[in-house]
């Protein structure tokens, strides 16, 4: 068992960023891997390969487009117009059947080449947007899984699972990294960077996750 | 819930085929799926679609060849020779990590698409050559993550897991499809279809069940 080193499930978003500085701040040796899965904005695994430089973490990209094949959505479909709120009745379409399954257990197969026991993922029950795999449930069923499959002692970390998006702003700013990851992460659906455009449910989540950070910080100075 | 399809995760080997004719026995409508991941013998997809067209099912294709990329192993890599015998102390390198995990997350959003429920694959405990992603536990834990990350209901049904190679023939037999099987599906790891090559670990499995199973049928007649 190593735990000297850890696997970040990384996007180059605001929450992945995060995990990837928490990740630093736990572990000796931390490794970055990116998917490309026919994702719109393909940009984003750029601007996750310059802050893994940044971070001076070890940067692969590993291509999944395959993903992008087994299902209609609105995230790899550029014929589907996104849902803006989630629909009362379904998952929004920009869910993609399957994705953190797969983006955890392709991790998991890397990290077990390199002799990595620590997988770290972004996900979050609280800003949970109607994915089921973002739930706790389902990763500590997976880890399960994944250890099973593998013959493997995986531990699958999730520091932002209970945390809303004010409190991961908090914890970025305690890790000495909120103007970095305000700046040039991609959080947006749209594709642009840093405050991004201001109206896709992520963009709307992250702004407001900000403002009331901010807002508690300067109260209470 | 949808009792009335299923889809077999096909490779055109023994055990697979036998469980398409078991899937036609018990559903209406069966979807074949089969997955190129870079093997040395692609040959068998092109068996396994000649197979699907004689049983009149659906049959799809498709490329996972980053599973090929993930980890070195002797049935994706030809510099690596191929382990006869399970080594004592690990898995035989002919173990590609991940592999039913990638095949059955996949089918099951494939299934997803389509409306279909059941799952079938032919994995097998008791003919367990080392492989830790062929057990029981593993393919139940599996499930219950499926139904976590899609919030859906799949069942996987395993029809040969706890039956032995022999048995395995027998049932072909009782499905009527003894001959078809042992001539026109490919089980060898060096991709010689029919009896195949006769040596390696996967010919030698099916030639003694298909001799103890004959010597079985012949004495009780």
């Amino acid at each position: 068992m190593n735990n000297e080193a850890a696997l970040v499930v990384f996007s180059g978003g605001q929450d992945s960023t995060t995990c990837l500085f928490w990740a630093k701040k736990h572990f000796k040796k931390v490794y970055a891997l990116s998917f490309l899965y026919g994702q719109k904005h393909e940009k984003e695994v750029e601007l996750a390969r310059e802050i893994a430089r940044k971070a001076e973490v070890e940067f692969s990209v590993m291509d999944v487009s395959f993903i992008g094949h087994l299902g209609k959505n609105s995230l790899t479909d550029s014929s589907i117009r996104m849902d803006e709120e989630k629909p009362a009745d379904s998952f929004p379409n920009t869910f993609v059947p399957g994705r953190n399954l797969f983006f955890l257990s392709i991790a998991a197969v890397y990290a077990r080449e390199r002799g990595v026991n620590h997988i770290v993922t972004g996900v979050s029950q609280t800003d949970f947007s109607g994915y089921p795999d973002c739930r706790d449930g389902f990763i500590k069923s997976l880890n399960v899984t994944l250890n099973l499959a593998m013959e493997e002692q995986f531990v699958i970390h999730t520091p932002l699972m209970w945390i809303d998006k004010a409190q991961t702003w908090a914890l970025a700013d305690e890790l000495g990294v909120l103007d970095l990851i305000r700046n040039e992460t991609l959080t947006c659906y749209n594709g642009i960077p840093g405050d991004g455009c201001g109206h896709c449910p992520a963009c709307k989540l992250r702004r407001e996750g900000l403002e009331k950070y901010l807002a508690i910080k300067a109260s209470t100075k």
